[in-house]
This record gives C-alpha cells, structure tokens and sequence, in this order.
C-alpha cells in the first residue's frame, strides 16, 4: 500500500508579550519552560511529536531573530525562516513548497509550538488518525477537542455528519465566544475546541491555497524560486512583505468544502494563551490560589502567584494574577490578564529596554 | 524667674512588624526612612526637638537589641536601656526616675521616635506652651491634634474648658473609634487626635505612677537604686520582667485630675501606623494611586505602590499596597494592611529567618 512520508511543521513565531515579566523580546512564550516540565514548550511540542515523526523530519518556521534559539531548543530540527511575521496562512504556505519539493504527498503535521498537553498518547492516538485521513483522501484535517468547560479563550468547530474511520465533516468554525454563546456550544455537544493543529498533504493545502489566496500562493512561489539563489534575499523580503497577514482558518479552512475534523476527547490539551490558563496547569488550594515557586498566601482566594527567585507574600486579596520574574513584578486583576500587553507597549513606549 | 531645664525622652522601643517588608527585626519602622526625607523616623523626631532641647538633652528609651542602631542614628543621645519591652509606662517613668536624678523639676518632652510632621515649626509652637504650662504647674500634658479626618486609626482626646494660655482640661480619653463614631468626633469640633506626646516635670509624673501604679514605681526605683552597679544587671532583668506592660494612657492619664492638653492646629502629624497611613505622605495621581519607586500603574485606582529597586508593573486592580523591598513582595488589601504582622508570624513559624 502507497504510504506517504509525514513531517511535522512547528509554527514558531509568536511574540508572547502576553507573559510579560516572564517572556521577553529576546525570550517569546514557545522558549519558556511555563508547565515546570524541565522543556521549553516548543520542546514538549517536539518531544511529543517523536513518536509519529523522526526528530530530523520536524520543521520550524521562525524568523531570523529567533533563529539561534530555535536550534539551540530542538538542534535537529530543520529551520524555516520567514522574513516578516505572516500569520499562518504565509508560514504553512512556505513550509507547504519546501515540504513539496522533495513530495508533494507528504503529510505535514502542522503544530503551533506553545501549546501544553498532558496527555501525549491520546493526542498521538488522534494524530494518528488524523494522518491516515489526509493519506486516504484529499482532505484539510482539523483536530477538534471534546470541551471540558464553556471556554470563552478557544475558537470552536461545529461538527458536522461523521464519515466514518474517526473523521466527521464540519459545519462551520466559531471565533471565540462569549460566556452565554460558549455555555451552549458546551451543553450542544456538536462543538469542539479548535485547537489549532493541522493535518494534511503539502498537495492539498498548497491546491488549496491557489484557490482561495492566488496573490498569497503565487509570491510564496516565486519566493521559493529565488530562494534558490543567496543574492535574492533582499528582493524575498520585499515580496514576503507584499503578503497579507491572514490566518489559514480565514484564507482556507472556512471557504474550502474539503475540511474534516478528527474528534479528540480532552487529552489535558490548553493554549497556555494567558497567565490566566496558565494557572490551570498546575493544582490549587484549597481556596483555589495557584502558587509556583516562594509563596506565602494569606486569606486570599483565587490567585495565581508564581515567583522565580524572590518571597511573594499576599494578604486578603482575590482574584489576582502576581509574577515576580528577574527586575520586574507584575500585579495584575485575573479579567485583566488578556490586556498584559498594554504594559508592554507602556514600557517600549518609554523606552525601557531593560524589561522588554 | 525659676527656668526647669527641658529634655526630651524619644520613646523606640517598637518593632514594626506591619512595616514589612522594608521593616525587619534588626531594622524597626524608627530607623527607616520612611518619608524620603534622607533621615530615618526617629533622627527627623530628634531634629524636630533640637530648636527645643540640645542634642546631649535627647534621651532614647531603647532595648539592648536596638541600642547599636539608635547610637548610629543618633550619636549623640544619651540612651536608656530597658531589659524586656513593658510599655510606655515602664519606659516613661524609667526615664523620670534617671532625669530626676540631676534635678526632679526638670521638664521632660516625651515623644514616640516613630511619627511623622510635615511642619515641625507648628509642632514646636505647641510643645512651647506644652512646656510653659508644665513650668507653672504640676499638670500633666497632653497634645491634642485638631483632626482633619474621621481617622479610625487614632485615639481621640475630649476637650473640657479652657484654662487660659492654649490649655484646657481633659474630659476623657477614647480608644480608637469605629467609622460612624469618629465621624461623630469630627463634627462634635471638641474632640482632638491624641498625638502619644506627653509633657511633664519628672516630679510630676513620678508623683503620678507612685499613686496610681505604686507596684510599678518601687520596682522602677528599685531598679534605679540598683543600676549604680553594674553586677546587679541579672536582678535587674529579673524585678523589670515582673513590671506590668500597660500604656501610660491606661495607668496614669485616665485616671489622674491634673492632665491637662495643649491643642494644636494640625501639624501634617501622622503616626504612620501602617502602610495605608504611610500613603498619605507622598501625593496621589488623578486615580488616587500613590507610586514610590520605579512603578507603573495602568488602569488602577487606589493603590498604593512602592518599590526600591526593581519595576512594579500594576495592572486594572483596586484598593492594594503593593511594597518590593529587598527579598521579598507585599501584595495587600488596602483593608488589611493592619493584618501585615500576620505574614510576618507565618514566616516567623515556618523559619523564614531570611525574611523576618
């Protein structure tokens, strides 16, 4: 039987300042070893990944700041650089054509590289199937995990008729919703978490492409023709610069009729997207404060407290999130988490390099 | 005209535990410089005093632990030294007992070393009269601060008639009042902050303890007999810890018919009890936030923020102290900041000696 070779694609080029004191310029979210795991996340992506792919077929797609740390992380991986942060529909495309070069047919994995799993063998188990769908048809795979709560953080699919072998058609994606809208996706049943990964041929995704985004297809082709040459450089960033910015769910996956799903139960999977989530990763008390590293809390509920050298003691208060992380500290209101990032603007606004 | 010669008796024997973290057992709230004023609390107490009293007349009531310091802060002061901390009374009437010595009528200026005045020259305008009345009669003085809010904080002093020359009799003493009730203080326009500064011939007050507390009074003039010798310091140790720790306000001024108060308009007097106080001292922003430090505060109100060396970043929170000093993080309910010995305890059963 005909078997396609499988790669993974980590896409690597977050910013993160949403971890601020933590992540900084030089050291974004997929770097930090955030779970306590002893890996960075980008680490754990490519470690869990191994036992469907060998370490020298993954890919990453960064760009040239983040480079070097790439390869120090994860030193087989091969390197994708990317000129100008694209979004996801530029990063898969660009790995897409390099994957082709050598197949076409070859399955990509593609994986964001800063998301947490506690249950590696079930996403294996669900990837695994996920490959098998994209080998059997030409079909733009999505993973879509069994919510466990009405999570107003995740995207959501709605799962259409199943067609057998573990695969279901989609109905439609959801963007991120509110409280009210989450709690019935929940209670509906058809919804699943999007969660982001991506399974199939480097044929079909690029086929895909051409369709629905030719100025984005055609530029990253002819990116990859000049690419051949190390004097073209210049000439690729002015074209890679050309491309809009769009996620592969907006360009592809909600206009193309070939989209499935692979249905996931929960394997302990988060996006570790704010210091919020990140707290779910780790037990809390008995008044629900969850605290890593030298903490003392005192008559407070509902906390999220990590620090990394220094004591943090907290006294009455409710519903915070404090990171003591080098020469910075953060106090911040839980519903506040999201918003990290104006601290960061105010301090590159200010021009305080040393904390950015 | 017979002229009683004046002194001072800075009373620091306090531990300042809800000064943490910047206080610590070696280093009290007294010996902080806590206003930015370049001088700790109690060097600002002994500046205050000198357009009163000269240097080689300041007396420290202090213990064995903290004599060092006080004699760093203040090298010049002669320094009383209790065996085991009892409380004003003890402090005060040690004092009288050693002042008396050189001569019985001399006026004694006792001052907590631990409070603030933003305008000393109004300060030194009521302790004049304080003086002046304590010259002319055996009364005991009191000062009475004109409030300028229903502080909770403070003990209040109820004014009875005048007797002439910025004096007037003391109706009665109040402990700290509820909300409700110090309102009522503040509009009844005859209630007044009692200030914990107390002015008297040593005469006088001995006078006083022998009457009311006699058991505390033949043990300090024991003591005093048997100080002479420096041999006897193990006995000494031993009749001092049986002296009752009770408050001067407690032993002698509620009782006594000759206290008298001296009112004063307010000086920018504060006690600096706690860090909630301690905010008082500096100017707010617009959102009534209070920053020390190399702080940033978005969307915050009611903070009070103070960092020594690293940045706080505070974020969409209400109604917090937040204090980086040293090793160690304060995050605190404004409402709570009265409860801060409570950390200190809790570091103090688990061994934390790094930090207490």
């Amino acid at each position: 039987m005909f078997q396609n070779k499988t790669v993974a694609v980590i896409l690597a080029g977050g910013q993160g300042t949403r971890f601020w004191p933590v992540s900084r310029r030089e050291r974004p979210k997929q770097f930090l070893d955030l779970s306590g795991s002893g890996q960075s996340l980008i680490q754990s992506t490519a470690s869990r990944i191994s036992g469907l792919v060998p370490a020298e077929d993954i890919f990453v797609v960064t760009n040239e700041e983040q480079k070097p740390v790439v390869a120090e992380h994860l030193p087989e991986a091969k390197l994708i650089v990317e000129p100008a942060p694209k979004n996801t529909t530029a990063a898969i495309g660009l790995a897409a054509i390099n994957i082709a070069k050598s197949n076409p047919e070859t399955v990509m994995i593609v994986l964001p590289a800063d998301h947490h799993v506690s249950e590696p063998d079930v996403l294996l188990k669900t990837l695994s199937s996920a490959v098998d769908a994209a080998r059997r048809e030409k079909v733009l795979v999505t993973v879509g995990i069994k919510p466990t709560s009405a999570n107003t953080a995740y995207g959501y699919i709605n799962k259409g008729i199943d067609l057998g072998q573990g695969v279901a058609r989609v109905k439609r994606f959801f963007e991120k919703p509110n409280q009210k809208r989450a709690e019935e996706y929940l209670a509906a049943g058809d919804f699943f978490w999007n969660s982001g990964m991506f399974i199939w041929r480097a044929s079909v995704i690029l086929e895909s492409l051409k369709t629905f985004v030719p100025e984005i297809y055609d530029r990253l082709v002819l990116i990859s023709t000049l690419s051949e040459d190390p004097k073209n450089t210049a000439q690729i960033a002015e074209i890679f610069a050309e491309i809009e910015s769009i996620s592969i769910d907006f360009s592809v996956l909600e206009h193309a009729k070939n989209v499935v799903m692979v249905q996931a139960e929960a394997f302990g999977w988060s996006d570790v997207g704010s210091w919020d989530s990140w707290g779910e990763l780790f037990p809390a008390d008995d008044e629900r404060n969850v605290s890593v590293g030298d903490v003392l809390i005192v008559d407070s509920q509902d906390c999220i407290v990590r620090s990394e050298k220094r004591l943090l003691a907290v006294l009455g208060v409710k519903d915070l999130v404090i990171v003591d992380f080098e020469n910075a500290c953060l106090v911040c209101a839980r519903d506040r988490v999201q918003d990290v990032k104006l601290v960061v603007e105010e301090l590159k606004r200010r021009g305080r390099n040393d904390l950015i």
